[in-house]
């Protein structure tokens, strides 16, 4: 992480932080504790003085921390994590009151208070209304992402013919990632015909057909970010309805993607997508029409008709319309886009043709 | 899941639920809400009062949850998880106090509150401590499992020579674990030479060389159950440094793998593994000697020196300790172990030589 970014972000948290009449904050999530410290390893809290950021870990990390997290003071806990960081915060005599993240388990934040002998209140998404803005260097690193997805999609292509399983197709995918050195950001969906109608089908030994679709929902990591993209696809001849349901669905994405924007009301952008499947006569789906990316798979904002709230120049989100006929098929197509103050730049432009 | 082992599961949570004064359970944890209705989608909670089993899903999932949960009332709820759940709740005249578990997040846990309007506490490892006792379909899963893992260990070999990366030999492992109908339970673990001194090392670029060790900490899901194993080896010639390790790292596990039979001080079992390093001269491992293992890669009991109790009949552990040299190796040897009445059986015993 570079220096300027890393303070900026310190700087944006402090500032959240005295709004909220809190004197420190500690941050739990795993995604948070890398955003404001740089570290990537696991079982470790973040704490945020008004004068230091401590990681606190433990002797398995230790070294990692130290390559890892320049800028922080890294404590090795020697009892549990809540005791650690109660007597870190009780050093000196700090007043005001602990705050606390509001993922963070009731077990942790009830421990934590028993340890602190203080106020311990719990906030919601501190870090991460803050972390939905990206920097030059995540939007890169979300840009390589796509780059070492799209690669490794081209590669598995000649695999693609009757006879393959489901789980075969995600296993080679995510090998030809890994040889790409992405990393594997999820589990992959690849669900081919009827599969393809349940959103969160889990690969099986469903083997592909003569002439049969296609749904491949995969994500990379890379130097820490994510990207997100699905692919839909008739092998051999394709039907009608598969053809009328991927037009309805590529419509409805461009729709939704004509809209982004900085200051488009997030509902609208949901609502546009739908619209379009609506006109075709087709199911509307259940889910959101996408999320943002980032450090993590899912991000805010939610982008669905609940949300309230305004698009942001340098969000990174996902588009992801679909259409989901059980028995039949599924088709979703998901793209990663950023933000920008006068529309938006479809990051994963380039990855391959959306259908083969 | 079999209706027996089921209707078996749900009684002994509710006689724990009675002694701890609760009307009912919420169950929030994924592991655990497969548990009681065998539902292996996500976002969903169970609810357990005194005559009825509940599973709170979504759209994406009520199909699913048909076909998998035959003994319980689905719910598909309309708008948030804790708003359904209180009205859930709240039909009939309730009284006593509502129990959620302890892993919840905090937001959840006031959200339920908000909206129960009722006494709301939490409480620590009900499920757990019920799942930590396995039944024969949970062992033979978990046999399953490892037989999987083995026979994949086995077609990968060809492939480890010079040359290869680690993050290619993770991905070819996790593509045989799929070809042989198998889920991979957790992200794999191939570490070359000085990489094995890091416990969780993650796989990276870089290459095996002539004469080099590897280290390979990998878990296959096959019906819900995780096998979690590591095996250590060198190629080519292997140094007198390795040799010594590895021999110890052995006898430590043997040491710790004699002392497990029901009524065992789990302190103790860990004690004497560590006790074979120390006598050899080498650094005693950081972590723990091992961890039960079911529907979750880590479950109670943890084997460390810290955890008070003995061990139980129909638990199933790791046992795994290690030697880590920094900028050296690292040898870790881990294994699944039954815990009988009369001593254990180790159900990774065929699975691999543990070294080549």
């Amino acid at each position: 992480m570079k220096d300027t970014a890393a303070r900026k972000r310190i700087r944006a948290i402090r500032l959240e932080l005295k709004s909220k009449g809190g004197y420190c904050l500690v941050v739990t999530k795993e995604a948070n504790v890398t955003y404001v410290t740089g570290f990537t390893g696991g079982d470790s809290w973040a704490v945020l003085t008004p004068r230091t950021v401590c990681l606190v870990t433990d002797s398995r990390y230790t070294e990692q921390a130290k390559s890892e997290c320049t800028g922080c003071r890294i404590i090795e806990r020697k009892d549990s994590m809540a005791g650690q960081v109660a007597r870190l915060l009780g050093v000196g005599k700090p007043t005001g009151t602990i705050l606390l993240e509001s993922s963070t388990s009731v077990a942790e934040f009830e421990q934590l208070r028993r340890n602190a002998g203080r106020r311990v209140r719990a906030v919601s998404n501190v870090v991460e209304s803050i972390r939905t803005i990206k920097d030059a260097g995540e939007v890169a690193a979300i840009g390589s992402a796509v780059a070492i997805a799209a690669k490794a999609m081209e590669r598995v292509r000649p695999e693609i013919h009757g006879g393959v399983t489901e789980n075969e197709l995600a296993g080679r995918l995510e090998l030809e990632i890994r040889r790409l050195a992405g990393q594997v950001a999820f589990e992959t969906i690849v669900a081919f015909g009827a599969n393809g109608a349940r959103p969160h089908h889990r690969p099986t030994g469903r083997r592909l057909r003569k002439n049969d679709t296609v749904l491949i929902d995969f994500g990379v990591r890379y130097k820490g970010c994510c990207c997100d993209l699905t692919r839909c696809f008739a092998v051999g001849r394709s039907s009608a309805l598969f053809n009328r349901v991927y037009k309805a669905v590529e419509q409805a994405q461009q729709a939704a993607i004509a809209k982004v924007r900085a200051g488009a009301v997030i509902s609208e952008v949901d609502a546009a997508a739908r619209a379009v499947i609506r006109d075709y006569g087709l199911p509307v789906y259940g889910h959101g029409t996408g999320h943002g990316l980032g450090l993590e798979v899912h991000e805010l904002p939610i982008i669905s008709g609940k949300t309230k709230g305004v698009l942001r120049a340098g969000q990174v989100l996902t588009i992801e319309p679909g259409v989901y006929i059980p028995g039949k098929l599924g088709v979703r197509i998901e793209d990663d886009i950023l933000v920008t103050q006068t529309g938006c730049r479809v990051l994963s432009g380039s990855a391959e043709p959306k259908i083969f």
